[in-house]
């Protein structure tokens, strides 16, 4: 087992997440050989972790120790990264979003194929527990067919960092957080989307979306509300999820929740009617004791590998990736009409 | 003062609910007089609790000692009933929703223009006490200016009744909660809706919808977003809204809940990132302590006359209602918005 050597491209955040929790999970496979940034402080602190640095990005590509490097700067500049990255012969891990539309992904696939180098995003939240635990429940069906699921990620800390600010850059929630979100959806339901309809929010008044409310409707009748917020000061529920039998809800990202089922008994009484401020209501009555019953949210755990442990697959053994490409540009190709619909193209 | 002799016309849930409970409110100013219904069980109900009743609904309109009538029968047969009345010389108080569509509402009122009577809808719920904190929180502005209301009524126990199934007689949850939710907000934001998203789920068979989701922008920038579901074993609260400063839930009719504003206090310290799923988040981490605080959400009671106590004096003078036709008839106009867009036209 050969391990691959891998050079970080942008040492910030996401990229240092890399290189010091995420890669060293599969230290067998994966070997965290360099970084570089174009921030001196960022090469600094790379240095200092031990990592081997570089004058310039053809620095790294020239270096022949290199087999692959992760992209994680800025969205805008994913693309020339990428092609001369694949040209150099090394494989690519791009963070996501993978690329600023579809036309600019088209581009690198078409590259990827000629070099014959693998290319992959780190779409890494289709391994989060609470998704996994939605996931299991959709597949088993334990409260029924699911025909609605609603996926929301809320804060009140606005938009971070600087760049995510900027149009020019890729920024904005969309093109963040939503990304993951309609990744995990899309992957879920795999069913063409129907139509869609959108709303951003720039209540922060910065140029690009703080926030947007999407409605997605799957040829196969699914619904899914996916919302992204970050003038949030108190949260909805993480997730919502409405089956034909029952309703699942898991708060946040501990997992918490509850599911309810109907028990379809026999001889199940009527619902009391309930006062409902000034009226009164049968309909929105809780139903009898007996016609419900609370379940266990599952556990669940990917059936599937681990994320780096995959990717060492892929580059070594043309086994199939879980994060395909081909997903990935669904996604990019629904937020390009999400953008273009707004903006009344 | 001399009272005023209403009839109940339709003697259902929600007419004895009038005749019992709401009417009672103003004793004062509002007599039960009578009731009539079509069915003999319903007649014998009314007889029971000492109310006059009548062998046909021409022999209502034929009792001169009858000033007004209140239309609590299924939609489809407000208009007639309502013209009739009208015709016949007797003020008309009318169930929601005030007609099958905004044609049939304009014939009804160029009747009351034409006699002079009185005609007023029953939209109670703008004395609902969940709302009416909502409202004040959007008027006095707690958490800054409200740009986003969630409005949700979710139950499991499906489209209650007989009719209420059935389409010819304007059945569906549009039709029924959802008047009472589109009301409040309209009512609330007062400004033209300037577009609108609507998805109606089918979810239990039934020819109309069990529920639905809308979402409506309005022309002062406002969005709202309203959910009326029969299908939800487990519920979303009941109000959600962000305003600039903060944000408000109130979970169900018991007014409980919680209001988060930001303190904008100096030297807030940034938060801290948190594990979220696979990953660390810093956007979506809780903001640090001194960053927010908890308030109280508000008492309101209604600075508007109770809806009887105005009914009584739009009738007897010339009072202005609270519950105007105009606003009635543009939420009626939104609802046959909303069923033609899903039927395509």
């Amino acid at each position: 087992m050969k391990k691959i050597n891998f050079v970080i491209v942008g040492y910030g955040g996401m990229g240092s997440y890399h290189a010091n929790t995420l890669m060293p999970t599969e230290k067998e496979k994966i070997n965290v050989y360099g970084a570089y940034d174009v921030l001196p402080e960022r090469q600094a602190a790379a240095k200092e972790a031990g990592l081997k640095t570089y004058a310039s990005y053809a620095d790294v590509l020239a270096d022949t120790d290199v087999e692959a490097v992760l992209i994680a700067t800025p969205n805008d500049s994913h693309k020339d990264l990428a092609i001369a990255a694949l040209k150099a012969g090394k494989h690519v891990l791009c963070e996501k979003p993978v690329m600023m539309n579809v036309v600019e992904f088209d581009e690198v696939l078409e590259v990827a194929k000629e070099t014959g180098q693998t290319f992959m995003v780190h779409q890494n939240r289709r391994w989060d527990p609470d998704f996994l635990m939605i996931r299991k429940i959709y597949q088993d069906r334990p409260i029924g067919e699911i025909f609605q699921l609603e996926s929301r990620v809320q804060g009140a800390n606005g938009i971070p960092g600087d760049w995510r600010h900027l149009k020019e850059h890729g920024g904005g929630m969309l093109l963040d957080w939503g990304v993951h979100l309609l990744d995990q959806i899309l992957w879920l339901v795999d069913s063409p989307v129907k139509d869609f309809f959108v709303d951003f929010s720039q209540i922060l008044g910065d140029p690009v979306d703080d926030g947007f409310i999407s409605y997605l409707t799957f040829e196969n009748g699914v619904r899914a509300l996916v919302e992204v917020g970050t003038t949030n000061f108190t949260k909805l529920p993480r997730w919502y999820v409405k089956g034909i039998e029952g309703t699942a809800k898991i708060d946040d990202w501990d997992c918490q929740g509850e599911m309810i089922r109907a028990t379809r008994a026999e001889n199940v009484s009527a619902p009391t009617p309930i006062q409902a401020g000034v009226g009164l209501t049968k309909t929105m009555a809780p139903p009898s004791e007996e016609a419900m019953e609370k379940i266990d949210l599952p556990t669940a755990t990917a059936e599937y590998q681990p994320f780096y442990a995959n990717l060492y697959e892929v580059i070594r053994e043309e086994a199939t990736p879980i994060v395909k490409n081909s997903e990935v540009r669904q996604v990019l190709a629904l937020i390009d009409e999400m953008f273009a619909r707004v903006a009344g193209k």
